[in-house]
């Protein structure tokens, strides 16, 4: 605490991410990094920026980088807006489009924990909608009175998927509140709901390059949505910081979406992997989510999670434990390499079984 | 408008930078952007950081750029933080430092004009100390109530200096508020107040790689200050965006700040051009403040600054003209190579003859 800090400041609790730790190397498990490199392409596209002009601000409203994203999904420039990390979107999207004296936002009680600091730091009041037992989303939460909704799909720890007809009618219903979806996991299995932007104006994906795409290290997402909505990001991002994306990041990521064949290759291989392991971990008696996910959310009846955590670890396998009512006896597990995963695999057959004893 | 965004989206007038025009090539000396390129061990650091390990996301904390821009300032790591860019930087020190519902802080009525920008998003207060007829900033101002303050020094687009005198006046009267020195241009021949550090908590200086390391591209800025006031931007950054600078920043930044030799000699020709620049306006009986910066604002007795601006353009050289009371009959003219300078010197002997035909 300090007497130079506003209220807000004193008041807030920061987002934890996981640990990039530096004391020896780990198997990183940690945080849903993808456990393959990007593209060569990209790697290419990066080096012919940097000799270019460096010392030239970047295009501030990134209009390639937009139309390259823009074209796959059958969207036009101006349905896309770029960022920082699809982080600083979500972010924007609180001054954007919530109230701090309206109605509270929703979202649930077990998601992305950035989301309550978002509301925090920008002064927004929200409700926590809770999931139920089986870690589903009761979409009868979302049609109430709110001040707007933020999803996670699929959601974040748990790996599990909302079907896209209760996120229609979670739209419908919310027709003059803005429904923000968070699909940073969607490629590795879930059902995306771009397809509904023509429809819903409503309706804004934010999604991210750092999973699927192999560039957490470059920082690129994007934020999908009708004409009104992506004004909205930018009016804020123009009140914020005029180039939020360097001119590296845009080239990296202009190529990264052109190569679609790396992209699907790789997205299949930890699909693959994935579901090869979550098959393993049952056999070993673990509760497995159905993951749409790079990760895996698990669960042991007999070794409590926190100690598995701590085991892994000091067998140089780092994965990430949330100690929080509610899911304190599951393991957060992103997928790596086939060869990474059966160490994993090995280890925690290890532990469990010297826990049994 | 929208009946989505919410009434601060609104109401805000975001920042409008510089053009990056595509429609043809200019001599763009309209965003103070350096003329020369990065260090080549800039270069060098990046495309070895490309092939490392991009899929990973970057130290959030930033350790070695921090450790590496602490050390020629005899400052430690907790001493400094690093940003995606200074604008990024000082939009935190809005929720950081300052209060919604507190006094108004204090900025010029002519100064960078995304402070009002930022006030505005956070909704913190704010009143206008106005700079006197010769755009001098008067300290008596800063001798009064107020919430918190900002100063750029030098100041834009002015490019005029406030004593050091001055700034420690302001900082002693300010003991129990946070005041905010943008230093962007000062490696340009601006006194730092970095040295006032060790004495006044209550300070925090803000500076870019954009302009004097050439690094406008690669988005990278740092804050300077006691433990605290870096806590609290900490703070903020976690609650935004745990990841806002991206490997390929960290590398390149990193590197450009080690590489002082090429760093010194690059600053010391761009004063020797804006020096050389500005007796020759002067001599065409142009009034030119004086610059402790890489720019020139200027003013010509007969020639209206918009007509300048205009012609300049047609020409094919990109200059800065802010239509704002007080400062529409000036120019902000960035310091380019010298061969570029001398056909801007050209192009305006010719615009202001002609116009006094």
């Amino acid at each position: 605490m300090s007497r130079f800090w506003s209220q807000t400041t004193k008041n807030i609790k920061p987002y934890v991410p996981g640990e990039q730790p530096k004391d020896r190397k780990y198997i990183k498990l940690n945080t849903n990094e993808n456990p393959y490199p990007p593209s060569p392409r990209v790697l290419e596209a990066i080096r012919l920026a940097a000799d270019e002009t460096l010392r030239l601000y970047p295009d501030p409203s990134g209009d390639t980088l937009r139309d390259a994203i823009a074209s796959p999904f059958g969207l036009a420039r101006e349905n896309v807006y770029i960022g920082n990390g699809s982080d600083e979107l979500l972010a924007f999207c609180f001054p954007a489009f919530f109230e701090p004296e309206g109605l509270p936002i929703l979202f649930a009680d077990i998601t992305y924990s950035f989301y309550p600091v978002y509301a925090q730091l920008f002064r927004i009041p929200y409700r926590l909608a809770p999931l139920d037992a089986q870690f589903n989303l009761s979409v009868e939460d979302y049609l109430q009175e709110n001040g707007g909704i933020l999803i996670a799909n699929p959601n974040a720890p748990t790996g599990m998927g909302v079907p896209l007809e209760s996120i229609e009618k979670i739209l419908r219903y919310n027709e003059n509140n803005v429904v923000v979806l968070d699909e940073a996991y969607v490629d590795f299995g879930g059902e995306s709901s771009v397809g509904l932007i023509a429809r819903f104006p409503n309706l804004l994906v934010v999604r991210t390059l750092s999973k699927s795409y192999s560039l957490a290290g470059l920082r690129v997402g994007f934020a999908l949505g009708g004409k009104e909505l992506i004004e909205g990001i930018i009016r804020v991002k123009d009140s914020v910081n005029s180039y939020t994306v360097d001119r590296l990041a845009q080239a990296g990521a202009r190529e990264a979406i052109r190569d679609d064949a790396y992209f699907q290759e790789i997205k299949s291989k930890i699909v693959r992997t994935r579901n090869r392991v979550a098959s393993r971990l049952e056999n070993f008696g673990f509760r497995v989510l159905p993951s749409q996910a790079n990760f895996l959310f698990v669960s042991h009846p007999q070794t409590p999670a926190r100690i598995l955590f701590q085991k892994l670890r000091e067998q140089g396998i780092l994965v990430r434990f949330f100690d929080k009512p509610g899911i304190d006896n599951f393991l957060r597990v992103s997928i790596g390499t086939d060869g990474e995963m059966d160490l994993f695999l090995k280890a925690v057959a290890r532990i469990c079984e010297n826990e049994a004893l």
